[in-house]
Formats: structure tokens, C-alpha cells, sequence
């Protein structure tokens, strides 16, 4: 099974390579001053399309190349899948169209426009996104690719953490959020694989905290109303993703949003760079848990840096 | 004397590597397509304290180190210069006593503490600066560090140019924001040394635009009443860096503000990083003259990264 997982890993690395960036490690002395560990951040922010949803959108596209049954690719999003499935498209030579709701940030359609893809617009609830989709599949021969309960795709998000344990040896713990399940799951295979001593902590906001919901009591509890400043962590774990998650990760902790919003401060104030909300849940986690991170030496994804910056929430 | 300059930059250079970082150059398709144009970021929003004004400082400082008739290090200044003098009195074995305007910013003078310097406040006027540092001087016996005016502030700030000779060749033009115009000095030398052939581009705001008033007018003139939201950039060009960026700049540019805020919101959603607006200027300057730099390989200078994250000029 592990070697199964390494081939497809190592096969989706080697795909991708030439359309995403191998993106840095940072650390600040003062943030590990502040909490007591050794903090090495995942720069996914500098990504392209801004997220690390590329890697996976680029593995499960580029496989489709050749087909001819294949007339282009769909797949409805309202944040970075869909940039990432329009731009991987792109690369391919695939047409896209993208079902985006109708209450999208126009930025965010933009961006998906501006690379090349076409939008249909949708009412913004997931019935009438996966009615888009089903119409699109079915009237054009389109292929669709779901943002992260789809083998490919996690083994496209594994790459990311393969690329810290490639850079940084004995880590004692991986965080990263969890929404869709497919970066968690992805780096639960990598960590296997790769890093086997290192320890998975997942991390979410209080008001999405389906994934911890689900492990305290070890059924599948689908997130419903979720109310958080992370959006990109509002759905809930996809049906792949969930038993890798429940079987390998060592604890998930939860953070209000202050406690996001503080640690995204001290993202932009100390690494100096752009990150989204979602991408400060890990740090929050880390400082809401000094004791339990005490002198542990810690790898952290920062998921992406597409953010309103006319809407930043610093008081 | 270039001889000289060489042996200055690359012995400040030895002697404050221990202290600073070697920053990246980062680059983005998306602003080389919209300038037309390839642009290398120097990105000294990363550097230690936020600012490349932790290379000259230290590189003042740190020759201190020993002589026992100075009994600590002083100046005045509201910003990234009173940061890096604290940092590198501190890392020296110096005390340091810093002269802030009494409207200087909370967070500013929280920072110089946390370096561990004593801070003096006095009336927001020259006069009274510059009065504050002489007490201290006299009183004390401290030793005063020119933010700009200073041969070995400008060779300190020298090596930031040297490392972007370092990492890469054939740049056309390099590009420099200019205020009291120790980088811009430092800017030259090491161009001079290192890459004879790129020509230098200054760049200022139209509110402090004395650099580019004094180069069409062959007159040293002074800055009154600066007013522009590039905050780092509203004094006047030194003494000793004048002469030398009469002699060397190829070109100086002015933009509005107006054009730094488009600049800076590119900035941080191309490249997904944090910088303050005199940062920005630069940027500002290739896209209002595209068509001079088309085609060019460009070397732009990010100043800093301390900015107020509450008052982002972003609409």
C-alpha cells in the first residue's frame, strides 16, 4: 500500500514539476521566541494561483492530456480549485468552465477569466453547483475534478509536504487545516511515506470543526452552517479523505477566530507576507498550545494567500 | 577609489553577515507581463528588523566593538533606522539611547525596546532631534550613528546590491527608492564595482521629490514640507551621498501617490508579500514608463516591511 502511494507521489511530483513552483521554507527567530518551538512555514502563499490547490489540480489535469473522450475540464469552486483547475487547464490545452456561484468576489472570477476559463454563473447553493456541473459533463464531454475527494488531487496536495521532508529532516509535528480533507490526507501519505516518525496534528476553526467533531466521536459528521472567518475550511472531509485522516492524525485542535485573526497578524508582521485566513489556523493552534509544542520542532503549511486586502480583518 | 570602495563593501559585507540575512530575489509572470518588461525583486522586507537598514547600522556599529571610549551608540529616528541601530547596538554589546519624536508610532517604539534600547522622547521637530542625540553625547560619551550621512552606513548598505550582483548577471537597470540616499549611494558604489554596465534609476515620490529637483537643477536642494505617503523617503540626500548620485544616476523618476498605492497593492497580491509604501516606488516607476523599460531586465530594491497593518491604503 505505502509503496503504491510513494509511486503515485513521486509520479505526481515529476508531472507537475514544470507548473508549479518548489515553494520556500521561512521562520522567524521572534515567532519561535514568542512560542517556544521551532516554527518552519510552508510558503504554499507563493504558489501560482496563490494556493497549494494547484499541485493537485495540475496532477489529476495533466493525466487527462491524450484522451481524446475528453473534451475539457469542469469543476465548480467559488475560491482557489477554481483558479487552480482553470490555469492547470490552460497548461494542458484544455478548455474549462467553471460553475462559480453567483455570489463569487468578482476578484476571484476575474482570475479564473483571466486564465482563459469560462464561467457559468450559479445560485449559490451546492445543488445548483453540482446541477451546473452534471449539465456541463453531460451536454460537452467535459471531465470533472473534484476539489479534493479524487485520488490524483491528493496525491498532487502530497507533493507540497514531500518538498519539506525533502528540505528538513526530524520534524516532530505536521499541522495543517482542515477543510475538503484533500491537502490532510495528501500529507498523511507523504508524512508515511517519507517521515514516519513525524506526528499529524490537524487543524481547525471552531466554527468549521467538522473533522474534530467526527474524530472525538468516530463517525462521518458532515459540517453543516459553518460560520468562520477561514474560508477556504467551511466544507466538510470528502469520503476518501476521511478514514486516512481518522486512522493517521495524532490530534486535531481547534481556534477561535481571534485566535486566527491574532495569528495571521503575526504572519503579515513577522514573516512579512501575505497570507489568507485559512493559512493562519496552523500558527493559531501552535500558539493556543505552547505546552504541547514546547521545544518540538514544527512544520506548518501556510495554504494560500488570496485575500481581500481591502477587507483585512486587523483591528 | 574604486579599489577602496571594492575593500569597504566586502569587508562590511564579511563583517555583518553573522547579523543579517542574505535576502531573496523574487519575481512574478503576472507584473513581468503587465510591465512588459523582467523584474527582480530584492526583498529586504525580509531582512532583520524589517528594513535593509540593518546593514548599514550594523556595519557602523559592529566597528565600534572595542574601543572603550564609547560608552554606547546613539540617534534619533522615527523609524527603521532607530529598529536597526538597537538591534545592532544590541548584538555589539552596546548600550543604545534612541531619540524618538514624541508622534513616532506606538508599535515603533515598542520595537525599539524590544531591542532592548532605552528611548528618549523629545518635541517632533529637527531641532529638538537633533538635540536630544547631542545631550546623550556629551553626557554620556555615546557615539552617534547618521541614519544615511555616514561612510560606513553607505557600505553597509552597499552589500545589498552586491548580493543581487551575486545572484544574477546582465541587469540593464537598477532601481532604487531615494531619501536621505545612503542605499542610493551604497546602490552606485556597488554597481560600480560589480556590474559596470547596469545603469541606475532613482525613484521618487512627487511629496519629496528633492533628489529630482536638485539632478534637473545641478543644486543640492533641500526637502520642505515633504508630503507623500512613502513615509521612509521624506528627508533630504545627505552630504556625501550627493555627490555620488549627481554623478552615477542615470535617470531620476517621480510618481504620485497615487501610483506608489497601485504599486504596493500589486506588490502584495502578485508576490503575496508585505511592504511599506516607500517600498513600492520603484514599481510605480517601471509601470508609469513602460515603454522606456520594455524588454529590460530590471533590479528593484524592496526597502521594508513595517507598515501599519490597521491603515493599509488599499480601497
Amino acid at each position: 500500500m505505502s509503496t503504491t502511494h510513494q509511486t503515485a507521489i513521486e509520479s505526481a511530483h515529476k508531472r507537475i514539476k514544470p507548473f508549479i513552483h518548489q515553494t520556500p521554507l521561512f521562520s522567524s527567530e521572534s515567532i519561535n521566541q514568542l512560542a517556544g518551538a521551532t516554527l518552519l512555514f510552508k510558503c504554499e502563499n507563493f504558489q501560482k494561483i496563490g494556493a497549494f490547490k494547484m499541485r493537485g489540480a495540475a496532477n489529476a489535469i495533466l493525466q487527462l492530456k491524450g484522451n481524446l473522450s475528453i473534451k475539457g475540464i469542469t469543476t465548480h469552486s467559488s475560491g482557489n480549485h477554481a483558479q487552480a483547475v482553470a490555469l492547470a487547464a490552460q497548461k494542458a490545452g484544455f478548455q474549462a468552465k467553471i460553475v462559480m456561484p453567483s455570489n463569487a468576489p468578482n476578484v476571484k472570477i476575474a482570475a479564473v477569466k483571466g486564465y482563459g476559463a469560462e464561467i457559468e454563473l450559479c445560485e449559490p447553493t451546492l445543488q445548483a453547483r453540482e446541477d451546473g456541473v452534471e449539465k456541463i459533463i453531460s451536454e460537452f464531454g467535459f471531465a470533472f475534478v473534484h476539489p479534493y475527494d479524487n485520488w490524483e488531487v491528493i496525491y498532487g496536495q502530497a507533493t507540497c509536504v514531500k518538498e519539506i521532508y525533502e528540505a528538513e529532516t526530524n520534524i516532530d509535528y505536521l499541522l495543517a487545516p482542515i477543510g475538503g480533507g484533500g491537502l490532510m490526507a495528501g500529507s498523511i501519505l507523504s508524512t508515511l511515506v517519507y517521515s514516519s516518525t513525524t506526528k499529524i496534528i490537524g487543524c481547525e476553526p471552531t466554527g468549521a470543526d467538522d473533522a474534530f467533531q467526527s474524530w472525538k466521536s468516530g463517525k462521518h459528521l458532515l459540517q453543516t452552517n459553518p460560520n468562520t472567518i477561514a474560508d477556504g475550511l467551511l466544507t466538510s472531509v470528502g469520503l476518501i479523505n476521511f478514514p486516512i485522516i481518522m486512522d493517521n492524525v495524532s490530534k486535531i485542535f481547534t481556534v477561535t477566530d481571534e485566535q486566527i485573526i491574532s495569528a495571521m497578524k503575526i504572519t503579515y508582521e513577522r514573516l512579512k507576507i501575505v497570507i489568507e485566513p485559512s493559512s493562519a489556523v496552523p500558527l493559531a493552534v501552535v500558539l493556543a498550545n505552547k505546552a504541547f509544542f514546547k521545544g518540538k520542532k514544527l512544520a506548518l503549511i501556510l495554504t494560500g494567500g488570496n485575500v481581500d486586502l481591502r477587507q483585512l480583518p486587523f483591528q
